[in-house]
Parts: C-alpha cells; sequence; structure tokens
C-alpha cells in the first residue's frame, strides 16, 4: 500500500464549504450563533435522527428499499436528510473540523480494518461499523 | 422574493458524489451492499449519533466549543463526525435522494419560515428547527 | 367510558421508586449528583439508545425477535436495557417525574386516540405512534 | 463483598410487570403485536428519545434543571418520558428479558467498576458510564 492517498493526491471527497458558508450567514442573520454549541448542535442533530427513525420503525427492510417510490414517503425522507446534514454541517464549521480530512482519514483506516478478502459477505465482521468506524475495541 | 435560488442558478451547496462512488465501491468489494437497506443505514446512523452523545453527554456547553483544543477529544469528535457523514451519504445514495437538492429546498422553506426580523435572537422561535427543519405543525 | 381509570383506583403500572433511591445513593456517593442535569442525562440515555441499535443495525428483523437465544447477544441486549432504564429513572428523578402517573396518563391518551376497531392491524394508523405517543398534529 | 445483593435477597428494585401486560393487552385487541419486532421497537424507542432531544437541544442546563416549572414544558417532558418508557418495556417483553434482573447485574457491575473513592467528583471517571454501565474497554 502506498501513501497516495485521496487527500495526498488532493483528491476531495466531500465538499460542504458553501453549504456551511450559507449556514453561518442565516445564523447571523438571525443572531442564533449563540445557541449553536457543539454540545446543543448534537443534540439537535439528534432530533432529526430521531425523526427520521419515525419514518422507518414499522418499515420492513424490504419496503425500505422503495421508500423513494412513494411521493410523500420520498418527501419526508428528503426533508429529514436534508435536515440531518444542515447541523452535521453547522456542526463541523462550529467545532472546526475539516470534514473532507475527517472522512478521508476515516475511510484510510476502515480500508485497513476491513481488508476486502477477510470481510467479504459478513455482517458479523462489520457488527458495529460499516464504511467508516472507529470501532470500540 | 425572486425565484433566483442557488438551484435555480446553477450552484452547488454539497457535493458528495465522489464520497457516494467510494462508499459503493467499498461496500461492493465486500459484498456488503446486501446489508445496507435504508432501514438497516438508519440504525447504523444513529449508532454513530449516540456515540457523538456520548462524547459531550458530561461536557459542560461552554467547554463543548473548545473541544477541538484537546488534541484526543478533538480525534474522537473527527471521526464520530466522518461516521456520521459516512452514513448519511451512504443512507442518501441507496434511498436515491440528492442531497444539494434537498438541502436547498429545505434551506428555501427555512427562509421562508423563519424571517430574520421576526425571529432574531430568540431559540424560542426555533425550539425545535434551526438551519434548516420541516416542522410539525 | 367511565372515570375510573387504573390511577383512580389506585393501580400502580410501574414502580420505580426502589432503583430510584439506589441511583441517588450511588451519584451521592460518588459526588456525581453536579453532572446529572437533564440535559446531560437525556444525552447519556442517548448515547445508550445508540448502542441498542448498534446490536441490531445489521440484524434482520426476524432473527431479531430470536435476538435472546444467543446468549452473547442476550447479554449485551440485557445490558444495554439496563443502562436505557437508570438513565431514564434517573432523568425522571431529578425532573420531579412521577413516572406511573406520566405512564397512565399516556395509556389513557392513547386509547382514546387509536380505538381498536379503528386500527386493528394497521401500521399506518400508528406510523409514529405505538402503544403510547403524544403525537404531532 | 458478600454476595447479599438485592437479587439474592429477594429484593425488587423495578416492578413492570402490570405495564407490560397492559402494553400486551393493547397490542393484541389491536393486532399490532406483528409489528412489534425488537428491530421496529428499537427505532420507535429511538424516535421518542429524539423528540426528547428536541425538548433540551436549545436549553441551557441551568434552565434544564427548571424543566419542570414551566407547565407546557413539563407535560411535554413527561409525555416524552412516557413513551420512552412504554417502548422500552414492550421491547423487553418481546425479547424475553426480566428489567429487575438486568437492573440488579447492571449495578452490581457499576459498583465494581466505578469505587467511590476512587472516581468520586470526576466526570472524567465517568465519561460514558454513569449509573450503569457496561462500558467499551
Amino acid at each position: 500500500m502506498t501513501d497516495l492517498t485521496d487527500a495526498a493526491l488532493g483528491v476531495t471527497l466531500v465538499d460542504v464549504a458553501p453549504l456551511a458558508a450559507r449556514l453561518e450567514q442565516f445564523a447571523v442573520e438571525r443572531d442564533w450563533a449563540q445557541f449553536h454549541s457543539p454540545k446543543n448542535l448534537v443534540m439537535a442533530l439528534t432530533g432529526e435522527v430521531g425523526e427520521l427513525n419515525e419514518i422507518f420503525q414499522w418499515m420492513p427492510e424490504e419496503a425500505s428499499k422503495e421508500a423513494g417510490r412513494d411521493p410523500q414517503t420520498a418527501q419526508a425522507v428528503q426533508e429529514e436528510l436534508a435536515d440531518v446534514l444542515l447541523y452535521l454541517v453547522r456542526l463541523s464549521s462550529v467545532l472546526g473540523v475539516d470534514l473532507d480530512a475527517a472522512v478521508q482519514q476515516k475511510l484510510k483506516a476502515n480500508a485497513l480494518r476491513y481488508p476486502a478478502d477477510k470481510v467479504r459477505g459478513s455482517s458479523k465482521k462489520h457488527s458495529q461499523p460499516e464504511a467508516g468506524e472507529s470501532g470500540k475495541d
């Protein structure tokens, strides 16, 4: 494995800078920055993720794959995903975290942690993690 | 208010396409796409948000603003933010949701819902919502 | 419908008083009551619920019904359920909420909101709610 | 330390049996038991915890201690705490977990893990855990 990671090569995987600027402006115009501590924003993010759970809680797994087909469900899903992303980007901003760098680091760690030939087809090998997970062990 | 929104003007606020492609490849190489139903991914996302809560649960609000200064806390925060984003992008992919379009729609709705001159400085006016919130009423 | 509810009849549905006393003692002995604000405890509760999600996130719904049969999974589930209950009881204590009264009130509201003959067999009728839910409308 | 734990002595710390029976009856009358898989119930529980977060997200920690004084907030808090408990008890039922036994086991483990004279006054010593936490290390 070489060190030619995306970051080293200057590849960008996620660009949220325009959104972060927009959210900062939105908060400043309303004098809401005072409420946007990381602690508060984590709770706000949690609330939105709770709403996402409410959409899917009684839905069978197979039906969840078609959630985009029913217009009403699709609209609700889209709104909650947007809300989660808005709070996540705002939280990263106030914490000074570069999401692209964070993601690149995590993907590199995941590639080492989950070698394709060892974990193929097994959810046990990634019982908690997935495409990027620090793990607890 | 004109209809010259960012979307109409062709402005992109978030670009997660390269990351989405990377996560798809990561899943395919491991034969993990079979586990990535929206329902499962919502739960995985929730697990990561839970870990974010654990970092901040006993931290006073003021201290949370400085969470990026302690190297150990900063690293933990960065990893959890990355994990949340990875699952959010993967979830949007399997649902076929365009996060940029979703965010643009939500921001437009928020601007109408929270006029700056009416909600300035009040957290009551956005008791649940913030920089993008569909609301429940 | 008469007013002979359980509460009116003096029936107790949940009794958590001995546990609440034990948790208070535990906190006092460690001088931890200072950290147990409602806001902090909500986050701690959320962290535990996140861990519960991690146990079930890749598990098919059918398999989740048998989660108690595998000793390792059963032990993990039992620990997380206990953690959720501990924080919930502690949170109720510091807020001064009587959980039995709260539950009785909620069950009464649910019985009115979900008449058996109207919602039978339909998850749509309780898309968010279930055995006790205030609803958002 | 003797083995004279509460469980050994026959002490009950939590009794949720009457509520569990009531919820079973409620579900059966509506033919809702079919939706109450552990996986679904974990998501429903998460949704309620999300609503609890929404109440406290912009509230300063000090104000959260007085959340019971404002009648409207108190009512909302009481309803969400009830909802969380209802789903938690229902989830434990379908999983066949004895909450009292689970709590007793957890308290015993916590007493060993957090000796009062070693962790007094420090939130660092219980950065994730509290009155009952399995820990990840």
